[in-house]
């Protein structure tokens, strides 16, 4: 199974994450970013939104991190990562969305203007990543995992972009249940950092 | 099952759209968000987050058009809304992601401005829009639907904000695979329109 990565992505870490906690091995593919190789043909062919991560499970190519993270659950990590009842199925999904808006428009996005010279709106990305963090962490204040009462691929889609939070200007010393939350993913059998 | 609800919002319409495919009844409580019904304590106790659309089914309460889906489709709506097979879901999972991120900040942002007077960046929405209605005008060009060869809740989330475009200053006629889409959807059994 290929995962065509960026060592520096949140998004591509996130599926390096969770293939190592469920412990499935995956063969890195590193992609020249800063080459644009994920704009070339090779790539474009594999995924023509010019995006990574992209995973390659024989006949299956997928792009988007949580569909990535989805289906290496339903096929590889099983029930305790991904339940099917109904209504944790449901709780779980709520996060997954979160990590494809909230996150991404914020703490993600404050870090691409900082880390990377994303040329958007700085003060934008402020507002919501504080916004985000603290539903985050008031959600934490009594629960121990995002859902479900345990760690799920909810976890593993929130996590990375909050990790690095400080690459985007942001400070998560204040947000103290989401540290507890950090330290209580870092201390999972088999995690993994991004670097 | 009780949906606190929106007339105008395309996310509550996700869940008024997909319910009536699947022949679901919902009993639709309607909010004032004009008085700012949704950020008062009887709401904000069933959503912290301040937001609509909101379900709740018995002892279920759920945020989040996107996981409201998924919930319904699990629990009443069945395999072919949601297929269960690893890749197929995946597939799905994909286009949730869409209407999460690229849907919710390009369209959806654009209409929020052009027809709500929201301050936000209007050039950065129609880029976003143009974009997005680009890629899934593509991938219509070889699939009568977004996922899985069938009609899923893929199609569910998509749907709504594309088809009030216009709303948002958005032509989608030059869009002709979003069109005949658009028209597919609105043929299928127990369709229901925005208002």
């Amino acid at each position: 199974m290929k995962l065509y990565d960026l060592d520096l992505s949140g998004n591509c870490y996130k599926v390096r994450l969770f293939a190592s906690l469920i412990d499935t091995p995956l063969s890195i593919i590193p992609v020249d970013f800063v080459r644009r190789e994920h704009k070339e043909n090779k790539l474009m062919q594999l995924n023509s939104w010019g995006e990574i991560p992209i995973l390659e499970d024989g006949e299956v190519v997928l792009r988007d991190s949580q569909a990535i993270l989805v289906y290496l659950a339903n096929k590889y990590g099983g029930e305790a990562w991904w339940p099917s009842e109904a209504h944790l199925q449901a709780e779980v999904m709520q996060w997954l969305s979160v990590a494809s808006n909230e996150i991404q428009h914020g703490p993600n996005t404050a870090r691409l203007i900082k880390k990377f010279g994303l040329e958007s709106d700085y003060s934008l990305c402020l507002a919501r990543s504080e916004r985000i963090l603290t539903l985050i962490n008031d959600h934490l204040a009594n629960n121990n995992w995002l859902a479900a009462n345990r760690p799920t691929v909810a976890d593993c889609a929130v996590y990375p972009y909050i990790s690095i939070t400080h690459e985007g200007g942001i400070d998560v010393d204040k947000y103290t249940h989401i540290q507890a939350w950090m330290d209580r993913i870092t201390k999972l059998p088999n995690y993994i950092s991004l670097l």
